[in-house]
């Protein structure tokens, strides 16, 4: 008989595991042996700190990156259709949200398996809780393009979406990139858009705000290499 | 000094409330007096599973739904800036998405009061997660329109954004008109798209099936009157 995949969602940022993981999830992912993670290094840290029944030599990783072929995805179904019960984890937040945990998900469909979505922490959903912008309709658009004339078009034509549909325009940036994104969303959006930018969710150091352009332009925060989310709502 | 607003997602379904929230979230919701609330009557059954630190009768609810003015909305602050740590909480999930929150928190950010998000369970994210479509891109329409011919129009448009952005499309309707729903996606998608239903989701008998819309018309479930998220990729 088959076994179940599980999607486990991990700690975002250095908070306590208390604050991230419902006690049942935690329970449910200490008795797993087998998961497909993305850096195993990261995975050992999470298992100590879950308190898994298994010793680290019991615990099988299979690593899923953006580099795993079509072929070798089927591969790490193996040990599931063998009958054991399989935690699919990212390297933080949710699998299968801006990570590359989706197409082994939509492949688990495909072979009959039963896959089991857990709670945890989401960049996202937390960004757009606390950004008090528009949560009946937005969008996610992961990374925006690298090349400085292409981003500021997609800029424009995502304040441009979010106004003719009231939906707001959610997306990230590598954090040594994030200041000048940040500047360059000030510089090129209209006076009324609200931007909010939301930095170091559940960290200590957790910054989450929400003004209009034309109140960001009296001074900008130093998002240098800061994890930030970034919402926009014209 | 100013007190702040948390924000506290709430069970999705029947689930036992140590699937859905962080033992360290509970703890912060039982430490406070003043909630604002969609339903009274759900947040009192919601507070006993908590085992909050203080009685029902020590406990200030205060209602903000989609009858609430922008004027009432003000007042709803009251007990934030007279310095009391207050909860937003929604009916089920998370405040602020695809619920009438967004608006307070807006406010909130306007009158400098700091907002701390709180991790729980959002139906949007585990279905997203969990229904192995794109994560890196997608939206969330909230409901569609009522009237037929409106509905199907949306449906295609919806399917159209969907294949020329690779966006995987997210949308709710109220669960008496879901079977009708799903069968009129089935009747004017493309036979290539994938359609996920997730039902009932962290309930014991949740259900998440992908397959594509050929698929799909070989045989319907029955969905009437439950819970579901519907998501498209075409």
């Amino acid at each position: 008989m088959s076994g179940k995949l599980y999607l486990i969602p991990t700690p975002i940022s250095s908070e306590i595991i208390s604050w991230a993981l419902p006690a049942a999830v935690q329970q449910c992912a200490a008795e797993i042996t087998h998961f497909i993670v993305e850096h195993p290094k990261t995975t050992r840290h999470f298992l100590k700190q879950l308190n898994s029944k298994h010793s680290l030599q019991e615990i099988t990783l299979l690593t899923l990156n953006e580099h795993t072929s079509k072929k070798d995805l089927a591969l790490l179904l193996e040990p599931i259709l063998a009958g054991h019960n399989v935690g699919l984890m990212s390297e933080a937040g949710c699998p299968g949200i801006a990570d590359p945990g989706a197409e082994l998900v939509r492949l688990a469909h495909q072979n009959g398996i039963k896959i089991i979505p857990l709670v945890g922490p989401s960049s996202i959903v937390l960004a757009l809780m606390a950004s008090g912008l528009n949560g009946q309709c937005f969008a996610f658009h992961g990374y925006l393009p690298i090349d400085s004339t292409a981003r500021i078009g997609k800029i424009q034509e995502l304040e441009k979406i979010s106004i003719s549909l009231r939906q707001t325009q959610i997306f990230i940036e590598a954090p040594y990139r994030n200041q000048k994104l940040l500047e360059q969303i000030v510089q090129v959006c209209r006076e009324t858009t609200d931007l909010c930018v939301a930095s170091q969710l559940t960290d200590p150091n957790e910054s989450i705000m929400t003004k209009s352009i034309k109140a960001w332009r009296q001074a900008l925060p130093d998002i240098n290499k800061i994890p930030t989310i970034f919402l926009i709502q014209g």
